[in-house]
């Protein structure tokens, strides 16, 4: 049997700018600890003819094809129907699926029409995996010694059926070891600086091979290897290369990673954000747990917030300016005394695309962390969109909290 | 000349779970206005085997292949190596791109390796797209009367090529008019009602297909027919039947058209966020020109900043609980009034997956809205993960937000 699973996502809205599609990343993720590995992805249109001549195509390369989409309950909804008339199989009723759909419309007073009891069906002998966010189950076909795996196309429905049922399977059909690999994350490290710092080492030997990712203000250095004795001197000698600049050798996020270390220490957090609107506070808070450490903050967009809600000083305000390392410092320095926090970090900027001046472009952007002992205030000259400046912003504060938290 | 484009997306970033692949989203997006599909997006690893096969296959079905990725410095970069060797043709050094590569290595001091001068390589007899955010330029590649679309990978470096090199030059290369489809735009709303609905009004007539899809809180409706003229009316129907249930006719967020809406009454508008943690704020400062209307927050994580810099009661809090219809409201009309806005939203819930009770589960989010006349409170109970309860909460609220704002 192959190690690859192809998937192919059906569905207009993938095709039509209206939505992201998210499924390889998720069905990467959740195949990752099975050692499997996500070979492709096909993203076509609601077409019975388009989606059998690729379903055919991705059954002649790999063993496994997971097919999302097209389970609703509309016309446009044609993958189940199509798949079954092209294996020449019945669909049946299935009795759980079809229940649950019962139940849910009597809770919610409306008919349990055709088309809602449609969501139901399922081809006879296939392996049914409930649906808990849902009405359309997932399921599981066997053919010729392949399987095709139908999922729900709304990715609350289909994420849990991939975690609850599909990865259990395959970590039951298949029993294989991930390749051994090893991954850096950095925050805000440019791809172009590693590679050359790598160069002047010599590195990576032979036998080691080196991929580089950056998005979302984080470069992941991922090292692969067959030997893994060569591939725990090739970490060995990124650690050295690298130091603190790296923030976690597993995929996991900035904002996990200071939280776990504010966590550990006990110590509390609390923020002010200009520019970044609210975005740090999020990004924080959507690590759960994060109220045994985050106190909470102040979006201070307008300027009198600031003087209000944080105690910045007029003066400063009309002598520097709202975006200046002075405001930066004021900021921070009076969201963690009046939120009574350990660490207080204040940002203020201009992310764009409007308001910025020759002396102060878009993308300038000061950072202030405060504790009990120093403020510290850096400068950051960023560029590209108004979402990126103000991502990196938040990105390139959480790592100076988290160099902070290292020194403590 | 098919009226269809295809995407392939290189990089094995893309299926190993790292990266959510958003080119597709872009190109459609972007091609939306020529009149030009997407038809199909492969996404695929850096194997020069496995893009020579799909581009063939693509090259087969459309005039135009969108390649994107692998034309930066590290060794896994092979598309344009791949490609060149392909078509035999010879690669030649840009004069403009290796100028900004060197600029660009000279202003952070780094030496313009050959790694880094590679980026600057196009094929012979390519038009070049300059790349005004990165270092690989983008090309176009025509063979035998089609067409093949080299772009960089990282979006912030595609992006801006797509939008203002490949569509001016699919417009004039193409004079296609888009085929008439209108679409609806609601916030919170159950695909299986609105088709129900729909249904008992017996719509959509003939001559008019319906389709739909929800993501991120935001349920699309788009109405398509060959003949103008009953697409008008069936938009006239909708427009009956949902009411002020329809926030745009037009692709947008609803924090666009909420904020508009602040913009166009001169209003203005404070936070109070909760379990949201500032994602509200976020939202509605993603909107560039927010400044204009929206004074700023406070996140009052921990229940000691609801009562400090809120005013919520000791009471209210001890009586009631942190996650009460009462303390939505004092934190509404506390930051209303201390922030001095027009409009004051609070949000406070369980987002999960801890901190859920019998009484008060996982997903029960109080959101209130406050004015000077009055203020409203609304109690949900949002299903699925943490990440949808706090989105779809932020979402709720904008809506309450709009509707009271239709009625000023």
């Amino acid at each position: 049997m192959t190690r690859h699973v192809e998937l192919i996502s059906t569905g207009a809205e993938l095709l039509i700018g209206r939505t992201v599609n998210s499924h390889a990343h998720a069905l990467a993720r959740a195949l990752h600890p099975t050692g499997l590995r996500l070979s492709r992805d096909t993203t076509i249109p609601d077409d019975p003819q388009v989606l059998l001549g690729t379903l055919k195509g991705a059954l002649e390369r790999v063993d496994v094809v997971v097919v999302t989409g097209g389970l609703g309950p509309t016309s446009d909804d044609i993958t189940r129907e199509t798949i079954a008339a092209w294996l020449d199989r019945p669909l049946v009723l299935d009795r759980d699926a079809s229940e649950r759909i019962r139940q849910a419309c009597e809770k919610r007073g409306l008919e349990p029409s055709q088309a809602r009891m449609r969501q139901a069906l399922v081809l006879e002998g296939a392996v049914v995996w409930p649906n808990l966010t849902g009405a359309a189950p997932g399921e599981l076909i066997e053919e010729n010694g392949k399987f095709i795996v139908l999922l729900p196309g709304p990715p609350r429905e289909m994420e849990p059926i991939l975690t609850q049922s599909l990865v259990p399977w395959i970590e039951q059909q298949y029993r294989l070891i991930p390749p051994p690999e090893h991954i850096f994350l950095l925050a805000g490290a440019a791809e172009g600086d590693i590679v050359t710092l790598f160069e002047k080492h010599h590195f990576p030997p032979d036998g080691i091979a080196a991929a580089y990712c950056a998005s979302a203000g984080t470069l992941e250095i991922r090292l692969s290897a067959d030997s893994p004795v060569l591939l725990k001197g090739a970490a060995d000698t990124v650690r050295g290369l690298l130091g603190d600049a790296v923030f976690a050798e597993e995929r996991t996020s900035l904002e996990a990673v200071a939280g776990r270390m504010l966590a550990e220490k006990k110590l509390t957090l609390a923020t002010a954000e200009s520019c970044t609107g609210g975005l740090l506070g999020s990004r924080i808070t959507n690590v759960s747990g994060s109220s045994a450490y985050y106190l909470g903050g102040v979006v201070a967009y307008d300027n009198r917030i600031k003087i209000q809600l944080l105690g910045v000083s007029e003066d400063t305000l009309a002598g520097y300016g709202a975006v200046s390392p002075q405001t930066a410092k004021q900021m921070a320095e009076g969201v963690r005394q009046r939120l009574g926090a350990d660490f207080g970090i204040g940002i203020t900027g201009i992310a764009g695309p409007a308001g910025g001046t020759a002396e102060k472009p878009v993308g300038l952007v000061y950072i202030a962390l405060a504790d009990d002992g120093q403020t510290k205030v850096r400068e950051c000259r960023l560029s590209s969109n108004r979402e990126f400046v103000r991502f990196m912003s938040t990105q390139l504060a959480l790592d100076m909290l988290r160099l902070r938290l290292m020194q403590k």
